[in-house]
């Protein structure tokens, strides 16, 4: 495993190099879903790069990843869950502020996650017996503090809208902030930067900070308190543990 | 004016510099207007750090300035607006995503302008006869795109809201972003990350970025199109000036 782990945080850093050299050229862009629902050729070809680095090191693995329908489900085998470039308006736009993540799972059980911030250079890293570090800075788990002393990480849209109460809830505190990646955002809230962060995600977007955060007190769920289903897109909490039950008392289902 | 200017880069960065030792150090935050206003022992420290600066190199000149009441008026004579901490509650918080700002005004005419991100050490400059910089690498004017390829920074409560229509012109765009500065969302307008800003700020929030902007083809404006007052908290948008016909048809008064 911890061989493993070696050879992913090497993986993700060779990506950002990988992302950094494809920026210098032509970036072509097309829309998925809609509008705001952006793909480039550099999130196809920065997949197939990690895909074939890991098959090549790990050819008995499987991959659950963003882009091109690879969906290899969470709880069979040896599973490496990829997401080449999160927050890709941000890449497009920016030209900063995104991050590429990975995580990997045994049998449904998460091993180890890796996000990396490309352009501010900060990879976070952790997982089941080993150390969760920040460029190799040991980070602390989550201290508690008052609601009223905390900023929230939100999707704009469920901001706009007040879903599940979170506007509410985000009145009693500092404020808001919307980063326009779950990558990044996650990021901010185990550095606690951000005490949460509330959005509408897929398995690819919180799978590592699932896996990281758990060694720091944080966890992933749904708002009517479920575990993420890694299948579909979810609106989730990515929030401290303890924190939960306070939470629930400003949100509504 | 060319000794004032590298002065007031000298300064800015002397000032990130005094913050940064000043956060090792227990910080003292008082609530100001309402929760989310804070200000806190580093601000006046720096502020006065500053203008006791500024003051002992240019015994005759006046200072505008965000802490303590120090507000002489911009048309007369020669003035300095100061804002030591910009992002206060990103400083407190965070302890990122702040910046310090300086501008430099001869009877009411800007004639340069700093904002220092400090933690990500980023100092853009510039101003009337100086050129436009980002740590010394020339800044290219606005270039125009479309608004479906743009993102909008904007102030949480304005985009609630939909005050003035800036949250209908935002979902013509590719999105919001929250950041919680006036000086770091401003930079990355100037900065191309962003097209836009809407803000409800004060003099010291938008100084700099007025007379830097106006280099590159930006200018501040309140919702009814009037410049601002320099005097009051307005509600404002930076903006590329040859945007601002396209944009007054999606906003409403």
């Amino acid at each position: 495993m911890e061989d493993k782990f070696l050879f992913a945080q090497q993986l993700i850093r060779e990506a950002g190099q990988f992302i950094k050299e494809k920026m210098t050229e032509q970036v072509a862009v097309t829309i998925k879903s809609q509008n705001d629902d952006l793909v480039t050729n550099v999130d196809q070809e920065t997949q197939e790069f990690m895909i074939a680095k890991i098959l090549h090191h790990y050819p008995e693995d499987h991959i659950l990843a963003e882009e091109d329908g690879v969906r290899h489900p969470i709880k069979d085998g040896n599973v490496w869950v990829i997401d080449p470039i999160d927050g890709t308006v941000n890449f497009v736009v920016q030209k900063n502020q995104f991050a590429v993540m990975v995580a990997y799972f045994e049998d449904g059980v998460g091993q180890f996650g890796c996000i990396y911030d490309v352009m501010n250079d900060l990879l976070l890293s952790g997982g089941v017996n080993q150390k969760v570090t920040l460029n190799q800075q040991e980070v602390a788990p989550y201290q508690s503090k008052p609601l009223d002393r905390a900023l929230i990480g939100c999707n704009s849209g469920l901001f706009l809208t007040n879903e599940f109460g979170v506007t509410h809830l985000i009145s009693h505190t500092l404020g808001v902030r919307v980063y326009g990646g779950a990558g990044i955002s996650m990021l901010k809230v185990m550095t606690q930067e951000l005490m949460a962060y509330f959005s509408h995600i897929q398995p690819w977007d919180y799978a590592a900070a699932m896996i990281i955060g758990k060694q720091l007190g944080y966890l992933v769920r749904t708002f009517d308190g479920q575990e993420p289903d890694f299948k579909t897109r979810q609106k989730v909490m990515f929030l401290p543990e303890c924190e939960l039950k306070h939470f629930e008392n400003y949100l509504s289902e």
